[in-house]
């Protein structure tokens, strides 16, 4: 029964660019914003996480614009696991505004070991948590 | 004897993010940095290219981050086009510092009219222009 | 009985630049945000405001920062009309972290013709809706 | 014979909002920008000030908008020195385009130990570079 995590954000002033739409390197920054709230949802905070001795880096990333976003837009950002292996995972973003698809983005995040920056295997509280929102990659 | 186009830039304070290292959204920016120099480079400014009834919009972006990018490093952004077709391209922007490679990023830019926003052709003159950065996808 | 306009709001990651802490610029980043937010509050949104004929622009700006915000910080962002003359005034926002004051902030705003760009008066009901957070300066 | 530090900077698409003009936050990073560069101008780099025991942090910032600055805009950022006491600094920084004043930007900094973020004492080497730009405030 596991589904999306869901954050909610409004586009601000200064996100947009010159031709009023939001900024295409914003969208990423909108990831990442997900990923922080997702990390409270689950785990307290993303201290939390990393006091259980794990950091996450993004080691790819994938997004396709469909509809611009504009300033005052209330986003819709729906995370999803899409993939989840020993010491990484796939995170597939949606960003939607009233329902309608602006943006797709994954992002392949590899776990490390914070202290070395070494590749590490997620433990195992941190795959249960992520496993609530894991969902067949569509 | 086409080549990649190179814009060389240096990395601002305030891209870097808490762990010090460039923040991933910040490539985006930079792809987009080094394409108006591109415009600059080829056709005198990105404001003439749209005086020739011409904008780009982006469609797609692929990014691979292979090492991180830090406060103050010069880096050098090479602009290949690696796909140009009727009305739309691909650029692939790779970054390097000291010939090392940090990220690489593939961008899918569409045509538009400017006026109407819908999808229109390359005209001629940018089409060789282009072309003068045109070279074989690896 | 006027008070303050309070809009909360949290700290992203790559607000923070390698010391850790919020990068200058981005206090500016959030008055804007907060001003959005009195205008949704006291006329319905922003794009409510242009439409009584009227937008405002930054004059000047003056500082202080007293303390540090950091990465995940709950901010209260208190903004207080401070002046409200014929055509411009000024507000005042403060930045509170579990009621420590972090950045105190006082933009000046002139208001103008959004077709003509030039100075013009604030209308009636703009100033109604300002004078509910009009406070004494101190 | 002292004069100000001149560092040229080319406004980015991105640094514009909605309006097409540089969003007001973006001139605080172009300060930021400008001061890098003076360290590296005067002090072989940032890191290279840092080595010598002191680092710097904003404690007020004043700001007077004259007028918007553009994408692609070749900006001049002047900085001079306008008061240099034993433990803080004041800069001034004008943007200018052709020569045109778009906005002048005075900050004042404090040095402190990066060790232990204590105020303390600017050494006498730095002191003697930045006096190449001491100007009196006007």
């Amino acid at each position: 029964m596991s589904e999306p995590f869901v954050h909610a954000l409004r586009v601000r002033y200064h996100e947009c660019d010159a031709q009023g739409v939001v900024f295409n390197a914003n969208w990423l920054a909108y990831c990442d914003v997900a990923l922080t709230e997702l990390w409270r949802a689950r785990f307290g905070s993303y201290a939390a996480l990393l006091a259980q001795g794990v950091d996450v880096v993004v080691a790819d990333a994938a997004l396709r614009f469909r509809r611009p976003g504009h300033f005052d837009d209330e986003l819709e950002l729906e995370v999803a696991v899409v993939r989840l292996a020993e010491t990484e995972l796939e995170l597939r973003t949606r960003a939607l505004r009233a329902g309608e698809l602006l943006v797709e983005a994954t992002l392949r995040y590899v776990a490390i070991d914070p202290a070395t920056f070494k590749r590490t295997s997620l433990p195992a509280s941190v795959r249960a948590g992520l496993e609530e929102h894991l969902v067949a990659a569509s």
